[in-house]
C-alpha cells in the first residue's frame, strides 16, 4: 500500500498504473512534497557526464614524473618529430589488452574522439580504403546508430551532414536482423557506430554471435563501415570480465576485413585529458589511415605514449590499474542500483540497467515524462545530461531515455543525486498519470 | 686563376662563366677528383629537415618533471576532460609574446600543422566565418604560394585538391604586387600560405608595410584567407629580435578582421614532438574554430600546457630559453655561410641566404644543377631536401634551390656536410657548363 510510505521512503513498490486516480493523487502529492523539501536543500550535485572522479585520477599521478628516459627502445628520441604510427613498446601493451596485433595498431595523440573525426572526415573527402569515391561525393550517407548511445558519434554525423538511422541497442548489441535488412539493400547505408563493451550508456556487450553477423552480412555499399569504439574495453566492474569480439579476425575471415576501423583509448584508464588514444584496423586500413594522419601530422606526442608505457610496464600492468579504478567506482554504481532498487523497484515508471562495466546507467522512465524529469532535477540542483541526447538530434522518441554517470561524484554524493532523481522520476510519473 | 686551387679548397672565387672551356674542364675534373674523395669517406650526414638538436631538446628537460601541480590557476584539473581552448596562464604567455590578446589564442595539442590542417578541412567542408558556402563547394579553389616555402603547406594544399599560384618570396615578404593582383579578379583564389618571420626556407621577414598590404588589399572572394604560420616568431639568430607585424590588428583595421589566421607553437622551442600548438584570430575566426574544433575534441592536452607554463613561468623566461637556443645555433648557421662564402663565394654559380632567425639556408646553384646536387650528394652519404620541395608538386621550375637545414647535426658535422655540399655544387655546376 502506498500510504505504509514516508517522504523518507517513498516507494509505491507496486505499478503506479495499477492504482486507483485517487491512490496515484496521494502519490502525486507526497512527491510534490518531497520535492519540495528537495529544492530546499540547495543541492548541487552533477551525474552529467562520464569523467573520472579526483580519486580516480590520483591512481595515474606516477605519469606526472615519467619518463624516465626520452629514447624509446628503438633508440628514437622521443622529444623530437616523427614516429606517425607511435611508440612500438605502448602499441605492444594494447596489441596483448585488445587482442590485436601491435603492427595493426596506431598509438596517436589524446583522443579517440579526434581519431573518429578524422576517419569520418578522411571517408568524406578521399573515401574509403575499398571505395570507388569519396563519401562527400556521394548524393546521401547514411549511419546506422544504435540507441540509446553516444551524443557525441551523433553529433560528428550531423557536423559532417551524414544522415542516421536507429535501430536498437539489446542486451547482446545491436538489433542486428535490424541493422542487416537496412544495410542489405541501401547503398547509401555506409556505415555504423557500436561501443561493443559495456556501451554508453546501456552496458550491453556485443556478442561474439552479433559480432560475426555484424562482420559478415551482405551490404549494399561495398565500403560499410563499423566504426567499432571500444572505450570501455577494459572498464569492468565485475570480476566477469568481458572479453572484446576479435573483430578484426572475424572480419578478415568473413571477407570483409577492412570493415571494422577499432578505437580505443586511456583517457577512462590515466588521465581522462592527457592519455593516449589508439586505432586499428586491416594493415589496409592502417596504412589508409596513417597516409591521411601525415599530411597533417609529423608524429604523435610520444613521450606521452613513453611516459604511459613506463607506467604500465605490461598489460598486466594495465589489468591491475583497471582493477584499482574498480574498486574505486563499482561502489557508486552499486549505490545507484541500491537507491533505484528501493525507491522505484516495482513502480512500473522505470526500468534501469546494472552494467558489468563502463561509465553509464541507462535509466527509462515513463514514457514522455524524461525531459521533465531532467528539469525537475534541474531545478533541485542535480545536473543530468540534457533529454534525448543518447539519441541522433537529440531525439528521443519516446522521451524516457535518461544516462546517468555515477563515476566523478564522490560516492557520499551519489546517494542523495540519486534519492533526487527518484523523487523527481515518480513526481513527472504522478504529475502524468494525474494529469496535473 | 682556378689553377691555384687545391682539392682542399676548391673554391675558384671568380665567376666559372668567365672562364674559357679549357679553364672550367680544369674545375670539373679537380672537383670530380675531390667527389671521388668525398665518396671514399663513407659519411652519413644529413641536413634535410628542421629539427631541433638533442643539445637543443636537453635545455627543456625540466619540463620531465613538472607540472608540479594538477589543478590549473582557474582551480580545474587539468587531468579531465574540458577547456577545449586552453589553459589561460600558457595562452597568456604566449598572448605576450605574439602580440594578441589571450582570449583570441587557442592552445591546443602538440602540432600547429594538424591545426592547420583542421583549419582548411574546416573550410573546405562548411566555409569560413565569413563566406557563403563550403569551399568545397566552389568549382574551384586556388592558394596563393609564396615560393620557395614550406613543403607541408603545399602537401596539405595537395591533399584537399586545391590548386596553387605561385609568387616569388622576397626579402621583405611575398611579391605583394603579385599577390594583389592575382586575388583582385579572381575569386577562386581563396587564400594564401605566409611563413611571416624567418620564412622556410628563405629566412624573409614580412614588413610591416608588406603585412598592411596583404589585410588591406582587395580580394574578389569575400571570405580571402592569409594563413599566418608564424612558427619561428620566436626564433632570432641574431640580437636585431625582428618582432611580427601585428597583423590581426592590421587586419582589424583594415576592415578584415577575419582574414588572418595565426598559427605558432613550442615545436622548436620545447619539444618538437611533444610541446603545445597555438591557433589566433578575431574572435569570430576563434568560435568557428572552437565550434567545428569541439565536435572531434573534448579539449586538449591540458597537463602538458600546465607544464609549459610552469616551466617557462613568463614570456621573459620563453625569450631566456631562446636565446639559449641561439646559442646553440647561430654557430652552425655561421659555419654554413662561412663554408658557403669560402668554397662558392664569387663563383657565380650559388647564391644563399644569411637568415636572421629561423631554421633555413636557402641555397640556390646553378639553374637545371638542384637535382643533380641532391643526387651526387645523396651517392656521398650526405642526405639533403628532396629536389622542388620548396615549391607546390615538388617542381621548382627553374631547379635551382636547395634548403639546408643544420639544427639537428652537430656543429662537427655541418662542417664535413657543408663541404660536402659546396663539392656537389662544383661539380654539377661544371658538369653543365662542360656538357659532360
Amino acid at each position: 500500500m502506498v500510504s505504509d510510505h514516508s517522504p523518507s521512503d517513498p516507494s509505491p513498490q507496486q505499478p503506479l498504473t495499477d492504482l486507483s486516480a485517487a491512490e496515484v493523487a496521494q502519490v502525486h502529492a507526497r512527491q510534490t512534497a518531497a520535492y519540495d523539501a528537495l529544492r530546499a536543500q540547495g543541492l548541487g550535485l552533477d551525474l552529467t557526464r562520464g569523467k573520472p572522479s579526483t580519486e580516480q585520477l590520483d591512481l595515474s599521478d606516477g605519469l606526472l614524473s615519467l619518463p624516465s628516459t626520452t629514447r624509446d627502445r628503438s633508440g628514437a628520441d622521443v622529444r623530437n618529430y616523427g614516429g606517425l604510427q607511435g611508440i612500438a613498446e605502448l602499441r605492444e601493451i594494447f596489441a596483448d589488452l585488445l587482442g590485436i596485433d601491435a603492427d595493426r595498431i596506431v598509438a596517436g595523440g589524446s583522443s579517440s574522439l579526434t581519431m573518429m573525426r578524422d576517419v569520418l572526415v578522411d571517408l568524406m573527402l578521399k573515401g574509403a580504403v575499398d571505395g570507388e569515391r569519396p563519401w562527400a561525393a556521394e548524393e546521401k550517407v547514411t549511419f546506422v546508430c544504435p540507441v540509446p548511445g553516444y551524443d557525441r558519434h551523433f553529433t560528428l554525423l550531423s557536423w559532417l551532414g551524414i544522415d542516421t538511422v536507429t535501430v536498437p541497442m539489446l542486451e547482446d548489441g545491436p538489433d542486428v536482423d535490424a541493422v542487416a535488412r537496412l544495410v542489405a539493400d541501401d547503398p547509401s547505408i555506409k556505415g555504423m557506430w557500436l561501443v561493443p563493451t559495456y556501451a554508453n550508456p546501456t552496458g550491453s556487450v556485443v556478442t561474439q554471435e552479433v559480432a560475426e553477423r555484424l562482420v559478415s552480412m551482405p551490404t549494399a555499399a561495398p565500403d560499410f563501415k563499423i566504426l567499432w569504439d571500444n572505450a570501455y574495453a577494459l572498464h569492468h566492474l565485475t570480476s566477469a570480465e568481458t572479453k572484446s569480439a576479435d573483430v578484426l579476425s572475424l572480419a578478415a575471415v568473413a571477407g570483409n576485413p577492412h570493415r571494422p576501423v577499432v578505437f580505443a583509448s586511456t583517457s577512462k584508464i590515466t588521465y581522462a585529458g592527457a592519455g593516449v588514444a589508439f586505432l586499428a584496423g586491416s594493415p589496409e586500413t592502417v596504412a589508409w589511415y596513417l597516409g591521411h594522419l601525415g599530411k597533417g601530422s609529423i608524429g604523435p606526442d610520444k613521450l606521452n605514449q613513453l611516459r604511459h608505457a613506463e607506467f604500465f610496464g605490461s598489460a598486466d600492468g594495465v589489468r591491475a590499474h583497471m582493477a584499482e579504478h574498480r574498486r574505486i567506482i563499482a561502489p557508486k554504481f552499486a549505490e545507484v542500483d541500491r537507491v533505484l532498487t528501493e525507491r522505484l523497484g516495482g513502480t512500473g515508471v522505470a526500468s534501469w540497467t546494472r552494467p558489468e562495466g563502463g561509465y553509464f546507467v541507462s535509466l527509462d522512465v515513463l514514457p514522455g515524462t524524461a525531459s521533465r524529469v531532467i528539469e525537475l532535477a534541474a531545478r533541485a540542483g542535480v545536473a543530468l545530461t540534457p533529454a534525448g541526447s543518447a539519441f541522433p538530434d537529440s531525439h528521443d522518441p519516446d522521451d524516457q531515455n535518461i544516462r546517468l554517470a555515477p563515476t566523478f561524484p564522490p560516492l557520499a554524493d551519489v546517494t542523495p543525486a540519486m534519492e533526487a532523481v527518484t523523487t523527481c522520476v515518480l513526481l513527472a510519473a504522478t504529475e502524468k498519470l494525474t494529469g496535473a
